[in-house]
């Protein structure tokens, strides 16, 4: 049973981004990790424009009637300079005429009976965008290794990127075993449970921006789960075994995993749910063993597979943040051996606040959390109020 | 200019489900919104069975040796019932033989030369999950309305809703307007400025789970603005402009809008940035005008868009989570007559960092952003250490 920081760091050690990439349209690159930097080809603004809808004149003209020499809509040049009791009708975005040096808000201004305008504020503020304020050529707001959210989709259109360098997708192979499973459209009988790992791992792959590659349930032969192992590993890059067979429970598990020269790096993690969670490589190919219990590998999943999979895509932020919240109600636990996680609440008034939760293998219990919380090795109570560390899920 | 308050409730007013459903297969369900009842086939656990591999047995013959009857994987009933000084071998998520009480785990028994085995742990506990402790038969654990994530799909497949039914997803009409916008592949020449705002909305729509539909960038003459809104409405649900005409600076556009049936609701909101945004309807159809900045209607989507997309899926929680956390330094602004958003950072001990930000149309200063933090209307100085509300993003 090794601490689970020790088990990120194994993983870590473990994990070669792919380095495979490809280009894809703008609106396809959402949810994927950019192989470039994003390098600006212009400055932006990319001309001194003006911020509001109003009048380009000369600040030290303002207490005088001005004279209306020119409309300046967005998107045209102006072709005027201003001079002394001169403006320019501009609206916002447009290109600031020469001479001007400020522009005053429409709602600022009094119409004359003769056409000439007056300003009427009180402070005259100069309005103006200048040239390349928000960003210069060759500036790289974006950075190879992003998770690309719409944010950063706006910011690539308006730097020209519309064809991103993205890296290729992981393929994910999921696995559930054992002979009790049935699938989701099958009612179990006597001994038997519906497979919900599988379906739960394949939207958790999806939702990390991975291909999820499904077969159907393992059953536990050596012959059929050998065979199964051996195709996942030479046409994916990661595989998810739940349940038995990954945690060594049939005696030719050892058999086949030095057949297909699988490496265990270990066995055991000092956690809960989640503690026979094995993991281990085979050349480049990283091999998670989950529990059976859909609670520890749906967490174990987000803790530990999730990040390697966002590292193979070069992913430079592959953690998910955490939270530190004050916890709504006292806390406590019978056995502090292992770091343990648990479903919460994050309530209106961002306190944390625990669900009933029967352990792993009560999946019913995230029906209604919006977060896991966790609770330290050696920890048996935390107390309302004190900060507690909260992955929203 | 309405308080944001009021704004929110016009849409919400004004924003009916649709009320179209599918029938979708299971891992397709992801980031669609639920239109029925997970209503539960089965007790979990369905059966009595142990939540540990080990001996079932009965608790009052812990003290003396036991003779191992039968093993049981998971997947295979007991064939034996157990009686007094018996035990069988069970693993993880087998059914409990009758006349046990307790399964003693592996780790707390001793073999003996005999084959019989000893408990050697202090405490003797259960280890039993009782049937239909974590769920009964007729239960609903997620309910309609639900957006799925995965943790859900593990409920669903767990309870044999293997095809669920979802809302529609509705067509949502992306128009960026303006002669100066160009798109990401071209250069802008002088006055010009590159659609950022379109591709962006895109990826937004794509987001909350409905389905963008964008034709291009609609220059500013009454016919092409005509044209498109027209298609727009016909077919769509919501439609999203930017820029000029949605702001009205066109004089054609009420003409516009009354020939289509379009009814104003709210022309301007006291919100900072996006102030100008607009929002109609016609009949059953969503119009939203938001600001042609990018930063502005980077955000008013988020606040405005987005829930009534979700609500017209049925959404039963269709405004995102606003999290309280503490200012990480001083903020002020000069004016308060707005309710104000400003990029942030949630920094490693949940501490909320304001961004270097020129305003509405400095998109970069997103690119670091992982949440937008608000202050109050009337409200001009917040202090280290003071919460504020922010919306991760």
């Amino acid at each position: 049973m090794i601490p689970f920081k020790k088990a990120l760091d194994i993983i870590k050690s473990s994990t070669t981004a792919l380095g495979k990439t490809e280009v894809v349209a703008l609106s396809s690159s959402l949810n994927r990790v950019l192989s470039q930097d994003i390098v600006s080809d212009i400055n932006m603004p990319p001309f001194r424009k003006t911020a509001v809808d109003g009048y380009a004149c000369r600040m030290e003209d303002l207490s005088k009637p001005l004279t209306i020499v020119e409309v300046i809509p967005a998107g045209t040049l102006p072709s005027k300079t201003i001079e002394k009791g001169m403006c320019a009708k501009i609206m916002t975005g447009a290109p600031i005429p020469p001479g001007s040096d400020c522009v005053v808000p429409v709602e600022d201004v009094e119409m004359l009976p003769d056409g000439t305008i007056r300003f009427t504020g009180d402070k005259p503020k100069s309005n103006i965008c200048e040239l390349g304020e928000d960003i210069r050529i060759g500036e790289s707001p974006i950075l190879k290794g992003t998770f690309v959210k719409p944010q950063h989709i706006a910011i690539m259109a308006a730097l020209g990127c519309h064809t991103p360098l993205v890296s290729v997708q992981p393929r994910v192979s999921i696995l559930p075993t054992g002979d009790e499973l049935v699938e989701p459209n099958l009612i179990p009988s006597d001994g038997q449970i519906r497979n919900s790992n599988g379906h739960q791992l394949i939207s958790q792959v999806i939702a990390c921006g991975a291909i999820p590659v499904y077969d159907g349930i393992i059953r536990d032969t050596e012959e059929i789960t050998e065979r199964a192992l051996s195709k996942a590993l030479n046409e994916c890059d990661v595989v998810v075994l739940t349940g038995g067979v990954s945690m060594g429970d049939f005696d030719y598990v050892p058999k086949i995993m030095e057949r297909l020269g699988i490496k265990i790096l270990f066995d055991s993690i000092a956690v809960q749910p989640g503690k026979p969670t094995t993991f281990g490589v085979a050349g480049s190919k990283l091999i998670f063993g989950l529990p059976g219990n859909p609670v520890s590998s749906f967490i174990q999943f987000e803790l530990l597979v999730k990040p390697s999979i966002l590292m193979l895509m070069g992913c430079n932020a592959p953690y998910q943040p955490v939270l530190r919240l004050p916890l709504a109600t006292d806390y406590s636990r019978k056995r502090a051996e292992r770091l343990g996680f648990f479903p919460v609440q994050i309530t209106a008034e961002s306190m944390v606040m625990p669900i009933d939760f029967h352990g792993s293998a009560h999946i019913f219990a995230l029906a209604n959390a919006n977060g896991i919380a966790s609770i330290p090795l050696g920890v048996k109570e935390i107390k309302k109020g004190d900060l507690v560390d909260v992955r929203p899920i």
